[in-house]
C-alpha cells in the first residue's frame, strides 16, 4: 500500500488552504471562520484522498480509515470533530463509522480496570453530535467480560460493538484479537461491503 | 381520560418507596444507592403504570406519554435521565421515543430567534445517553423554517423531527399544529402504532 | 474615541497571521497548532492593541474592553476562550476581569424569567477555566431581585457581581443603569484603577 | 482517633433521614427534593460531625477531613457534589478547602503519564461550581515536574496545588511525600489553621 503527502492532513495545512482560499477571493471577501471554511474543506480533503488509489491495481480504495488524533474535548481536534459530524449526514449511514479508541487503566495498587475515562470520553463524544459505532477499549492486559458489559451499559452500545485489544507481543495480533471479536462481520454489515466472509470459529481467542 | 395517583411520580414518592424495600429487607442489606435501586424503582413505576386503562373501556393504553419535568442537567431530574436511559434498552427502540421540549428564545430587542439554547440542551441530553427523536420548539412567533434547518443541522435530527409551535390562542390548537408538521405519521412509523393514518394534506398551516 | 482596524481580530486575520509566520520560518518548521500558535498570537495581538492610544491627548489607555462574540461553547470561539484563560494568568488577577454577558428569556405565555439558560453557560465557562467576575443579564423587563440572589447562588457569585440590565428606550441608559448596580465601584476595586468614586446614590433606580 | 457510626453518610441514611422529616410534617407537606432538602441534610450532618471530638482529650476537632466517593460525574455524588458547593459559601473560604484526587495513567506501552482524564474531571469539577484547591495525581511512578507544570497549566492551578503522589512501599510513606511537597504549608495558610510549622527542608524526596 503506498500513501502521499496529501494522506496526513493537520490544521496547519487546512488553515493554510482556506487563507489561500480567501485570498483568491474564493469566500466573496466573507469572514473567514472555523464553521463553514475550515469544516468544508476538511471534508472536501477526506472525500477527495479517500478516492486516490493506494494499491498496485490503481482501483479507488473500498474504505478509507481515517485516524483523528488527540483526545476529544481538545480545542485542536474540535473543527475535525465537527467535519465529521457533518460528514455523516453527507455521505449517509452506509458510509460512515465512528470508532472510538479508549484507554481503560488498570492502576497497579488494585488492578482493576477504570471505564470512567471511556464513560467520559464517549459522553463528550455524543455531546459533540458523533455516535460511536465501536468503542475500541486499550488496556495492559486482558479485560473481563463484564467491564465489557459495564462499557456497553454506560456507554450505550451493544457488548459487540465494545472491542478490547490488550497489550500483545505484536502488533500484527492485533488485528487477529480485532477479527475473533467480530469487527470484521460487523464492518462488513454496517459498511454494506459485501465481502464473503471467512468462516466463522477461524479466529483466535 | 381518568388518570390517578399514582400517574404522579415525584422524587419523594420513589425515595420513600425504596427506602421502605430497604427497611423490609429487600435489597438484604446493601446500601440504598441511585444506581441501580432508585433508577429500578422509576423504571417499574413506568412500566406498571403504563398499563393501568385510563379509559372507559378499560383497555391497556396503547401509548403512554410520560413527562419529564425540569431542565436536563438538573440534579433532580438526573435519575430520571439515567432510569429512562437504561428504560429505553430494555423496552426496545419501537416502544421508546424521546420527545425534547425546548424553548427558542426571541429577544425583543432584535426579534431574532436564539438556537443555542437548544443546541446546548440537546448535548447535554446526548451526552447523558438520550437521543432526541423529536425536538419540540417553544417559541412566541412562528419559526421560519431556515430555523428549523439550522436546528436540524446542530441538533443532528433531521428537518422532520424538529417540531415549531409558537404561542397560539388556545391549547386545543396545539394538536393540530403539532399533526401538521407530520408528528402522528412520525409516531405511527417510529412506535409500530399501525393505526390508519388521516389523509395527508388536512392539518394546518 | 478613536479605533482603528487593529481593534478588530477575526478569526481569519489571525490564521493568515499565524500561517504567515509559519512560511517565515518563525516556528522553525513545526506543525501549525491552534495552541500554542493561534492562542500565542490572540494574546501578543491583545496586549499590544490594548496600549495603542484611542483619545486626542495620546496617552496609553488604562483599560481596554474585549468583547469576545459569540457564545460560549461555540468552537468558532473556543481559541479565543482557550487565549484569554492562559492571559488571565500572565497578566494577573488585578489586570483581568471577566464579564459574562446573558441573556435572560421570559417566555411570553408565563412571564417567569429563566435563570437555566444562563446557569448553562457559566457552567460551560468555568469548565474551560475562566471564571465570571461579572454576570451581565439581558432581560425584556426588569428582572426581580430574587432571580439576582437566583443566579448568585446556582452561578458561584455573590449578588454584587450580578447585574441586569433590561431593554431601555436608550442605549445611553445603559451605563448609568451599570452604575446603579454599582459596577464603577466593583472594577475600581477588582482592577485597582485607583479612579475617585462618583458620590453614592447618585445613579437611577 | 476515635470515629463513629455517623461520620459514614451514604446516601442511603440521608434519604430516610429526609423521608422521616417529610412524614413529620417538617417540610409542612412539600414535596421533598433533591435541593433543598437533600443537600441541606448533608450540610447539617457535616456540620454536626465535624464539631464531635474523636481525640481523648474530648476537645472539637480544629479540622474534618471529608471523602466524597465516587467520580466526578456520577449521578451519585450529584447531591453531594451540590451540597458542598453551597457548603463553601456557607462557611466562607478559610473554612473550607476542596482537593480533588485523580488518577494519571501511564499506559505500559508507552510509559508515558496522560493527564487528560485530569483535566477532563477538573473541568467537570469546575462546570459544578467547585474549584480545586489541590489536585493530588495519583500514580505509579513518580511524576516528571514538567506534568505538575501541564497540570497546572491546563487545570487553572498554581504548581504548588499539584500534588503528585505515586505508589509507595508503604502507606505511612504518603504523608511525608505529601508534606514535602508543602501540602501542611499550604493548608496553613489556606485554613488559617495558624500551626507552628516544621523547619522547611525537613521532607523527603
Amino acid at each position: 500500500m503506498t500513501v502521499v503527502k496529501d494522506n496526513n492532513i493537520t490544521t496547519g495545512k487546512i488553515y493554510q488552504q482556506v487563507i489561500e482560499r480567501e485570498r483568491r477571493g474564493d469566500y466573496l471577501g466573507k469572514t473567514v471562520q472555523v464553521i463553514p471554511h475550515i469544516t468544508d474543506a476538511i471534508q472536501e480533503w477526506v472525500q477527495r484522498v479517500a478516492h486516490i488509489p493506494v494499491t498496485p491495481d490503481h482501483m479507488p480504495p473500498k474504505v478509507c480509515i481515517v485516524e483523528l488524533g488527540g483526545t476529544i474535548g481538545d480545542i485542536e481536534g474540535m473543527p475535525f470533530v465537527e467535519a465529521f459530524r457533518q460528514f455523516q449526514f453527507r455521505v449517509k449511514r452506509e458510509n460512515f463509522c465512528c470508532a472510538h479508541v479508549s484507554l481503560i487503566p488498570m492502576p497497579k495498587s488494585t488492578g482493576e480496570p477504570k471505564t470512567k475515562p471511556t464513560q467520559s470520553s464517549v459522553r463528550e463524544l455524543r455531546g459533540l453530535g458523533l455516535s460511536p459505532d465501536l468503542i475500541l477499549c486499550r488496556s495492559e492486559k486482558p479485560i473481563h467480560h463484564n467491564i465489557k458489559e459495564k462499557i456497553s451499559n454506560f456507554c450505550h452500545v451493544t457488548p459487540e460493538q465494545v472491542i478490547c485489544i490488550h497489550d500483545l507481543t505484536s502488533v500484527y495480533h492485533v488485528p487477529l484479537l480485532m477479527e475473533a471479536q467480530g469487527v470484521v462481520q460487523y464492518l462488513n454489515e454496517r459498511l454494506q461491503l459485501n465481502i464473503a466472509m471467512p468462516r466463522p470459529g477461524s479466529g483466535i481467542i
